[in-house]
């Protein structure tokens, strides 16, 4: 079967946690937004989906996969899916519930990212709200991020199988996830970011290992990668970035 | 078996999402922070779980449920867990994702209600970020609040069991978090939610068929339910409700 993946194009947001799953898997998936228009695709195809009154299951957002008939939406649910068809997450109940934890925990994450420059409303610019915007994110790269990175740091010490991996002795979607988060918040806080790999060691070299990956590799040298920009989650201003 | 629900007392928060669903199973659990310290429990018991090292599988933050050895943290995956073992969700996999789906934009709802009060900071007193709060709250009733209410209205309308319950033609735990959403916004924003019952009918109703079902109404009457306060998610400032 051949995937649609529908997000905004431009950014990578939260489709690339899809993304990276698919590309992992190597499934065959199509996404859409960047198909030409005169192909039915595109902007005009997603918005004509989340617009469809008909549709009995309606994503709140893109994210969304359309997997044959069926339409599913929110990032962590589509990796539960693609993870149990993938190999990307183990089969047995209490393991792959923790494997969800972890990546609802990444998503908590990645939505404390998006506030940084966001803290009023996604409707209006970071500059409409930067004062705002640097209240939030000295609170954020002063208390939140250490928390965070913290947690998922002791998560690989914990790990009864090694800190190869987050969860048991292979890779899951959580880790692709965790990959995103670390190129991202290098991307957008350098500052903060300085001394990662000496105080987050084991996460450090999560990071090299799932960009190490056959298909990894290949698709972050790919076009299909988009690059970091400052219209996505993880956006580099330099004011926001105290270090 | 018995389960343990480790949440901060004083508050309904996040953890009582699990508490409904708990209630709504007739499951026996302890809500181990309300109980004595000199039983061992209190918080105590529940910072030393949370503080434990030796734990292979940590949970971020509260809510966290213990279920034998098991210690399941993130909200919408306790649920995830409680619906497939206690008939709060259906059983095949488009169904349980569905609803799942919905849980999760659910928790997107109640993450942004809580940025109302704390825009800037969970560590910081509103009342040192109430400039902020004036200007997020508005954002969240004057746009994002009509969106998320208008979606999962058009759920229970296309719904093809029809719109008794957001998924399907049985209650599942999305429908006691909608209940529990429904009264918080209500408690938080009164003037805002004055036309409520008339501008999402369906909506309404089925917070009252919650309200109405035997377990969650004797819940909703014992000492078990706590008040809403303003220490919680949903908070009433009054001038946080535009109306």
């Amino acid at each position: 079967m051949r995937y649609e993946l529908y997000y905004w194009p431009g950014i990578q947001g939260r489709g690339e946690f899809i993304r990276l799953a698919l590309e992992e898997a190597g499934a065959e998936y199509i996404d859409v937004a960047h198909q030409p228009e005169h192909h039915g695709m595109g902007m005009p195809a997603m918005m004509a989906l989340l617009e469809n009154s008909d549709l009995a299951c309606p994503p709140f957002a893109p994210p969304f996969l359309k997997a044959g008939d069926q339409v599913i939406g929110q990032t962590a649910n589509i990796l539960l899916f693609l993870g149990s068809r993938h190999g990307l997450a183990p089969q047995e109940e209490a393991a792959r519930l923790w494997v969800h934890q972890l990546q609802l925990t990444i998503a908590d994450l990645v939505s404390e990212v998006h506030d940084t420059h966001h803290p009023i409303a996604a409707s209006l610019y970071y500059e409409e709200q930067k004062d705002e915007a640097l209240r939030r994110a000295a609170d954020f790269t002063g208390m939140r991020l250490p928390r965070f990175l913290g947690y998922f740091e002791a998560v690989l010490e914990r790990n009864p199988h090694g800190d190869r991996w987050l969860a048991g002795d292979a890779l899951t979607y959580a880790d692709l996830s965790m990959f995103q988060v670390i190129a991202g918040l290098r991307y957008a806080f350098p500052r903060t970011m300085k001394r990662f790999t000496s105080d987050y060691p084991r996460l450090a070299a999560l990071h090299d290992r799932v960009a190490a990956r056959k298909h990894i590799k290949a698709y972050l040298a790919s076009k299909r990668r988009e690059p970091f920009n400052n219209d996505g989650i993880f956006r580099h201003y330099k004011e926001l970035d105290a270090g």
